[in-house]
């Protein structure tokens, strides 16, 4: 049910049942490794195309969350899923070969938040027994699209960041055991005259910021109630500066531990990854597989994920606007059992 | 709450408080213009891109729905919309515009209908007081990044379609007097083979029947429950598919008036549109335009929308994929004061 003006408190407690996450070769030799589900030697997955292999790392990914689960795909009433692809083709695709009633949706690299969000009040509210939630990057196929083909070489600078090869998925369920789904809060669109897309970090903080704000207003909670709170990917750029932003507007981030998934997902010493990670898939398989791990482990018992998203196209770029950007956070609790 | 597989059935009739339909010059010289709320004279409505016209017209659609719903933007807890552009640019530019918090989401000109649904399921579920939904196409911005600029004056095949200019858009409250939202069901991705985008008719009618199919089953009733059932843009190729397709598994049609949002907008002997209409805007700007007010007239008591979406990209189709479809359905009624 509605909270403040933009969040949903879930009363029904709609419970994370299964998750996975598929990876890239890169991504597998970064500090996370041990908690993804599955590693790819190979980038291109065995398929002719960066796309269609960005889309079978989602395939992937729902296909084993719903294995997770303990659940078949026809018991799976919807798939809320999207992607950065043009049209969200890898998620419509994926959605195509699993059969599961869609709802695309893109708040790009917010997707992953926005749809867990959508999920679980989707089976908050009795409108599914069982939804999924899932978003993908791939790092080829989004430069491409983006910025430059990877083979083009071109330099980058410092506040760029590596958009991580990855998908994560969860089933969503009005029963069983695990981690629960206990409310969202749902961003507005804030652009700060940002106009440089090598620099995302900076654009999307103000937007990680606003979202915060309302959210501990609408709950009239403290940060304090959080174990953790994580940002999608504002990579050390953006992180500096949300973190600027926290101070300035008072809020007493000091009460816990605040952490960027575009900074734990690789190594800065032996990677080469300017700011840090980026992509939908970032939050996704940092949130579904190492904090949800550390959550089954007793290790966190609350925290808040708070999805970032710039919402340009190139086309908007190359007509000179700015960029818009978005945050959606969710929260979840360990689970009566754990 | 979930009724059968894949549909919602919406127990506290949340009413459509208000619409807005915003138009170019050639949807102004079709049947439908008295039905439209503000007819543009100038395709580019003054703005420097077609793809800026395009976020002007959903800008206006989403204000004036706001307006004639009696309600100030503030009171708005959620944007739910998107549209053709990569990114969804015209929605989350006018997101940025609005300041309401936003959900974005992607079903090509199924997008009409997914957005309502998810609107209706979002207040009948007490999770917004009032949430807006809206979409909107440019004929040339999407001609441009789908198939060919405009001015190369490239041939099409009878099988073609015409984008509409146009966005529509509605303010869904939970209380309130107006048209009510009673049931909605989303569809599957159905793929049948087909690769020729200048075919989408073709390509998008079996998933309306699919999604036609649920809806019946799902709520255990017959087309004849409905004044009028109306596809989203299958235009004439489609909708005589669809009418194939329906007889073949034996839905009976003839109890009620099926029509097509894609062969209504435009004048076929006047207007050169080949199969007829399509785009985003299709479906809203005939739904929240001349079906809303015939029912505020009185002449329809119940109808089923089924938009239909086209999911793939010019890249999906350069890589030789075929086109995946979707069709979402959302039953309106007239309500108790009408």
């Amino acid at each position: 049910m509605l909270k403040g003006h933009q969040s949903w408190v879930f009363e029904n407690k709609p419970v994370i049942l299964g998750t996975a996450t598929v990876v890239g070769p890169f991504e597998g030799r970064g500090p996370l490794a041990k908690d993804f589900s599955i590693i790819h030697g190979d980038s291109m997955l065995e398929e002719k195309s960066w796309e269609k292999a960005e889309k079978v790392l989602i395939e992937e990914a729902a296909k084993l969350a719903i294995e997770n689960a303990g659940l078949t795909k026809e018991q799976v009433q919807f798939y809320i899923g999207g992607d950065l692809m043009n049209q969200i083709i890898s998620s419509s695709f994926a959605a195509r070969t699993l059969s599961i009633p869609f709802l695309g949706v893109f708040g790009a690299c917010s997707t992953s938040m926005e749809s867990l969000a959508l999920a679980a009040m989707i089976v908050n509210s009795k409108s599914a027994h069982y939804a999924l939630a899932g978003t993908c990057s791939h790092n080829a196929s989004v430069e491409k699209q983006f910025r430059y083909p990877t083979e083009y070489g071109s330099q980058k600078p410092p506040t760029a960041q590596y958009t991580v090869t990855g998908a994560g998925a969860a089933i969503v369920s009005d029963k069983g055991e695990g981690p629960v789904v206990t409310s969202a809060t749902i961003g507005r669109v804030i652009d700060m005259g940002i106009t440089d897309p090598f620099n995302m970090g900076a654009a999307m903080a103000p937007a990680a910021v606003d979202t915060m704000e309302a959210h501990f207003r609408d709950l009239n909670i403290q940060p304090g109630h959080y174990d953790l709170i994580v940002t999608g990917d504002l990579s050390k750029v953006g992180y500096e500066i949300a973190c600027e932003l926290l101070k300035k507007h008072k809020i007493p981030m000091q009460q816990t531990e605040y952490k960027d998934c575009g900074m734990m997902i690789y190594d800065y010493d032996t990677q080469m990854v300017q700011s840090g990670a980026s992509g939908c898939g970032c939050s996704a398989v940092v949130t579904y597989g190492h904090l949800i791990n550390r959550m089954r482990k007793g290790e966190i018992k609350r925290m808040l994920v708070v999805a970032t998203g710039a919402l340009l196209s190139p086309l908007s770029f190359q007509q000179g606007e700015t960029i818009p950007c978005i945050a959606h956070a969710v929260s979840i609790e360990a689970g009566r059992d754990m």
